[in-house]
């Protein structure tokens, strides 16, 4: 199924505007960022407000709603839409990463992973057919292929028999899909291209994701702990190999300059907890970079977080007021930092987007590099978990 | 300063309906319920949403505000008002009760109260003068004497001489507010009823608070413990000694129940911390009673917590998401649930003040009272604290 338009290629490097068109919202520009909605909510946001920043798509865990409300009681209500109340587009992860993340409380076989809940201990079972069956009924406008994303560092031999495995998964999934009623139940499915680190690895991966028949083309197992230059070196090696009409979404990423570096090499979609976790832990971004409000530096400020932003939070509320429901731990102080961060990441998305209408996207990345400069953790804390 | 109009006594009981008039909201109907801001901020809730429900005034705690982030910083930023960015009305207790709670921390006088910070360990001193002046640094539009809250039980003698000390500190109160400026500053000042249990002792504080030069009166030592059918004889032996012409503030109260009762005895105004902290723990008030959002019943509920609710929350979700949020201890839960409980709360004082202009009350008070009768723990959690 084609449900994506590219409207136009910058000249000078690899990024690209286009028209993401999903069953719950056509004509979403890409570049886009997804919020993160693990539980079904984005964390400390109504919809309304995530509305009203202008995000039409969303991300949901796949593993966290199975376990709860679990998804036959979604199907039961009309999906997850209609659960949750959101009119807009959802995507849904497989709960790969999750499921691998339990360690000592999963075994992977060919068939596919026996884990144990980390919530009453009760055993489950993921396959490629099991999960295309719960995010079927969670009904997101775009559902995941149940991959393994394999830790950092691996060794090239672990990477490349899960690569295999998760190519073979692939398989099953498409046929799965396919079963129950493929990319015209209102459910997209795309693939997730692994391989890690190893250049040979992501070629390969690339191109038989590439090659199967997939509305678009997600690359995983990055944000995963690697440093910084491997992911963009992973970028340089994978998105060749990686047909140029279908979306491209890089899973879990990130900063604000790993979306510019991303763009940049020719990534279309975006997902990553950052602005909401990193508000409610305390870090704020903004036009001069990142700040922390538990700094004294707020205490007397009577001006907003960030002059330069004109969101609802800043245009309302003094820093000093802000870090004074930070430092008493009000509710209140993670609704607000939260609407900011995500503001924040709107505003860029559209600026990065009329960048590249404008063939101006290189100079606005390096005119944000250069005032993000003195932030110092910008390169530090680059998420590395992938549910809210 | 006269900020109090009597519109409409009932015919058949003391309800009572008027118009308060404050510097910052004119012509607010009574009675009324103040939503409690312990720390600035109506706790998981905006302003504008605190507004978009008609309250237009509300509670702020001296004693958590003066700690942090202290009476100086608000005052520089032009009173609590502007700090917090609310543009409506405010209330701020003296601080008495949470310095009394303290205990094993603090040191009663004849001058005032020396206490430790919970926070830090370091001493302090509130006496009558002192929290004049805080009062007045924070600024709000009505400002609560300095007194002792007794608890209960407490015998004649502890709470007469208690009560005694009460007044002298009143006097002191009001000598210094009129140093500060007086009425005509933007703060007027209310004194405090005391008295506990005992019939005389509360006939005898009526009498001398009332005889001051004070444009409102509260009784205080109420929702501390005592049983319903106490606090309900407090009443009846208070206010027949409480000048009619004043606002009578009912500290702390309470219960849906509760404020039926304080109404129909001739309170004009309350306070209470159980909408908002019982939504966080779970308790909803509906049209039919208070239910638990965790229990099983509402796992399926496709329906609203309430058919018969029309605020946003009921509009807009299910019981069921209601209680997935709550299960999975998502900030939205919060969200939801004090939206929900704060819109009881306006509705139940609307049709309370519509009853008393039809003079209907009793008859409404009684088809509530019918309508919850099933609700088990209405008579039990009754707040018993002033601060959330």
């Amino acid at each position: 199924m084609t449900i994506f338009q590219l409207h136009k290629n910058a000249s000078d490097c690899g990024a690209r505007r286009g028209i993401l068109d999903l069953p719950h919202a056509q004509g979403i520009p890409t570049p886009v960022f997804m919020p993160v909605g693990t539980q079904g909510t984005v964390k400390a946001m109504t919809f309304p407000e995530v509305e009203e920043l202008g995000f039409r798509l969303i991300l949901g865990n796949t593993f966290h709603l199975y376990l709860r409300p679990g998804d036959e009681r979604v199907r039961r209500f009309g999906g997850l839409h209609k659960f949750i109340g959101w009119d807009g587009a959802m995507l849904t992860d497989s709960g790969g990463y999750q499921v691998f993340s339990l360690k000592d409380l999963r075994t992977i076989t060919e068939e596919g992973v026996r884990f144990r809940s980390p919530l009453d201990g009760s055993y489950h079972d993921f396959t490629p057919e099991r999960v295309m069956e719960i995010e079927h009924n969670l009904g997101a406008d775009i559902i995941m292929a149940f991959d393994e994303c394999p830790p950092y560092p691996a060794t090239w031999e672990y990477v490349e028999a899960s690569m295999e495995r998760t190519h073979r998964w692939l398989r099953r999934c498409i046929d799965a899909h396919e079963r129950l009623g493929g990319d015209t139940s209102g459910s997209i499915l795309f693939g997730i291209v692994q391989g890690s680190t190893y250049d040979d690895l992501r070629r390969r991966s690339a191109e038989y994701v590439g090659s199967q028949p997939l509305a678009g083309i997600a690359i995983g197992g990055v944000s995963v702990g690697e440093p910084q230059l491997e992911m963009r070196r992973v970028l340089d090696v994978t998105l060749p190999f990686i047909p140029t009409d279908r979306p491209r979404y890089l899973m879990g990423v990130g900063t604000p300059t790993d979306i510019l570096d991303s763009v940049m090499a020719g990534i279309d979609m975006f997902d990553c907890v950052l602005p909401t976790r990193m508000a409610r832990n305390g870090t704020l971004f903004t036009s001069q970079g990142r700040v922390h409000i538990g700094n004294a530096r707020w205490t007397d400020e009577s001006g907003p977080i960030d002059p330069d932003c004109s969101c609802q939070v800043c245009r309302r509320h003094s820093a000093a007021y802000l870090r004074h429901l930070h430092q008493t731990k009000e509710i209140l102080y993670s609704r607000l930092a939260t609407y900011h961060n995500l503001a924040f990441y709107a505003r860029l998305m559209e600026q990065i987007r009329a960048s590249i209408e404008n063939d101006t996207f290189l100079e606005f990345r390096r005119s944000c590099l250069s005032r993000w400069h003195g932030s110092p953790d910008d390169a530090v804390d680059r998420g590395g978990d992938v549910a809210d």
